[in-house]
């Protein structure tokens, strides 16, 4: 496992061609973990895996217990209310705590961009970024990008589109990252009051149309209106929205005719995507769901395998 | 185990007597596995169950986790606020996304009747009903009888009184069900407002007076009176209640000196039974909680057992 | 293991000193196995490990968790609302039922004094106290008393100062206990608000100076101020308390030089300690953390490995 050499995974950006590849490939061997009767390794035996997510996300969180557990890693989940943490220096202390229990992966979710760089430089343990903010979601990059080549065979040379809320998506900004790394071409197709400003030095060519965004997609990537996110005055109206950027079939036939259709979930259905086109047959969004689980088994074994014991301080 | 061919446990409805002595049995043996100093078996090793209850239920989820891992099972806990499955679309993706995650066993707890067989038709793992609405929660009816038989010695022939809140209880239906089908003659007791409509056609007698429906009973069953259930207007007084309906040592020496006590729990004591009784030495109703256990690891292995991968469609 | 003969861990009173040594003995050992890459003894392998907490405590109950399950144990985590268990009867309730489920280690915390004890005498398996009201909490004197051990080489003849509000601190009680037993010569400190009355009884030197309680001090030990247990009218102000009571460096230049600083966590910084202080080069707060681990550890072991199976009456 000399192949990959972080000792945390923070971000996509930092991460070379290489090291997604190699990622991907262990990914890949790790979906067969699962779709056994008895789906467990012992990588992990006798680590100690701690789930820290200071903002709520069933979905995330359930598939890194499900990946830790199925390496045989000791897996403890803590939820931590925001009220209790809106200092600065409790989040600190909070890392300093666990890591004086000496996890040896520490997996974190925030609702502040940077909050777990910040963490991951006060630890000795490897930490794993499960989203920070509007910053990063890598391991949801990963797996929508082993989605993808298990369709495509290839990333490289694909044109993906990446459709909707952009401006409040750390998904949509890793998988922008990892993709243009990995020599796609990346469309993001938004009303203009959801994107990010200079969203174009990312290198992504923009669009406001849908018909023109979607025209010979490869991969349509629908994102979740994060309505709760936005100021009141600027929330769209669901019908408008729909008409407008909706996935439907008519929008959808745009794309190539074999172009998979993705989802990061929990989905609106009938806001951003028709409920046909989510259920239809072009959809890969369950598939997506079932990567996650062996992108983070890859990644914690990624992480995990070259560790050691490393003394606390004392 | 050729014996247990479904692959759900959906409710008591849809087992053949032998199904049922079949899992009594096999519960009966699970009984020792507690009881020992390492309580462990490795029937389950490597497979993995998820506990989703969208609706909290303390004593039923715990009793499932450890059965769940003293049979080597991994095992997940999702708690799930009702809010956020408000349509009945959300309860299906919750149920495709956990299914993409590959669980083996699905125990379900939900508020609206038929819920989880709507689930079970969707997902690939199997399913158990953990309770759904006033509809069926089949290892309980299942726990109740194995701690009767431990008692009698046989079900046929035993005269059961279920009594009390038997319009809100999905325990009375389905105790009703498995003791009918087991050739037990079995009484309701209950005023009539907390009767449901056309309950005779179940195959029970019907008192309304609490000497008479005891008269002779083997089994005394009190339901717990669920006033949370109940329209304001509705809700009885505790006083009244229990002086009608309460078990008390008076009412209870109607039934056979022998007579045995159960409560599914928890009790409001001193609303349906007298803390005397369920303290007392007619009382096994701790003993239902460790058939509980029992219980729920004979329906996990029989379900389990036979698991293989079965791919999930892409 | 036939050093400690108790079945129960309910406080510092009624150990021994030779208890306490072995305890800590054991402790000692213990932390090497979470220094491991793999962190895993096989001792309570198959042992059911319930933790039952009626007051939230997300360290303590993660540091028994990690603690558990490092030693093989299946671990179960409850958090019981309090307002579920309003009544005296509900508890105990809630005790037997969890002990017709066997569990071999029953790990509680309630908001009254007492109430572990009193459940103790209901069960058959092993309690362990993890905090009860202001009463007692062992595992954080035992830590404490490890902590203070690895850099003291004894106990013996030390002068401990416990500053603060040991009012209303379960942890100044059990640790006054503890280094009494073992021969310190403890010092409270603290203004006359916040001291229990008759604490001199419990064989301890009372100032309210914090210069003349620290002076030539081994070891400050600093309390949390817990402002949400006092009434409104007695929460002191921040700013005055700091002044006062709050160890800054001025204040510990009293103590020797070579004087440690605990604090149980979690810390009010710039209430009661100076952060400069809290991370300063005297501060053993993050080794106290991983000692929990380890004499939890210890603690489970003790009481799990006289363990044998003891039938619950029928």
């Amino acid at each position: 496992m000399t192949q990959f050499q972080h000792r945390h995974l923070l971000g996509i950006e930092g991460l070379s061609p290489l090291d997604i590849q190699f990622l991907l490939d262990s990914a890949a061997a790790a979906v067969d973990v699962s779709r056994q009767a008895e789906k467990k390794k012992a990588t992990l035996r006798g680590r100690t895996q701690i789930n820290l997510f200071f903002e709520a996300s069933t979905r995330t969180q359930s598939s890194f217990e499900l990946a830790g557990k199925r390496l045989g890693a000791d897996v403890m989940n803590m939820a931590v209310a925001q009220s209790s943490v809106k200092k600065g220096e409790t989040l600190i202390d909070t890392a300093m705590t666990l890591n004086a229990m000496r996890p040896d992966l520490l997996v974190v979710r925030h609702h502040a961009a940077g909050a777990v760089a910040l963490l991951a430089q006060k630890v000795e343990c490897s930490v794993i970024n499960a989203g920070d903010g509007a910053h990063e979601h890598p391991t949801q990059a990963l797996l929508d990008a082993l989605t993808i080549r298990r369709h495509k065979g290839k990333l490289a040379g694909l044109v993906v589109a990446i459709c909707g809320d952009v401006r409040h998506s750390r998904v949509a900004r890793s998988n922008i990252l990892l993709l243009n790394a990995m020599g796609a071409q990346v469309r993001v197709v938004a009303p203009t009051t959801l994107l990010p400003s200079a969203i174009e030095e990312l290198g992504v060519t923009v669009f406001t149309d849908m018909r023109k965004g979607l025209a010979d997609a490869d991969v349509v990537m629908m994102l979740r209106l994060q309505r709760e996110r936005m100021a009141a005055a600027y929330v769209p109206s669901v019908r408008e929205y729909f008409r407008f950027f909706g996935l439907d079939r008519e929008k959808l036939s745009h794309a190539k005719p074999d172009a998979i259709v993705m989802h990061p979930g929990p989905m609106n259905r009938g806001v951003e995507i028709d409920p046909l086109i989510a259920d239809g047959v072009q959809s890969v969004i369950r598939e997506q769901v079932e990567m996650g689980v062996a992108v983070r088994m890859a990644v914690l074994e990624a992480l995990g395998q070259h560790l050691s014991s490393t003394p606390v301080q004392n």
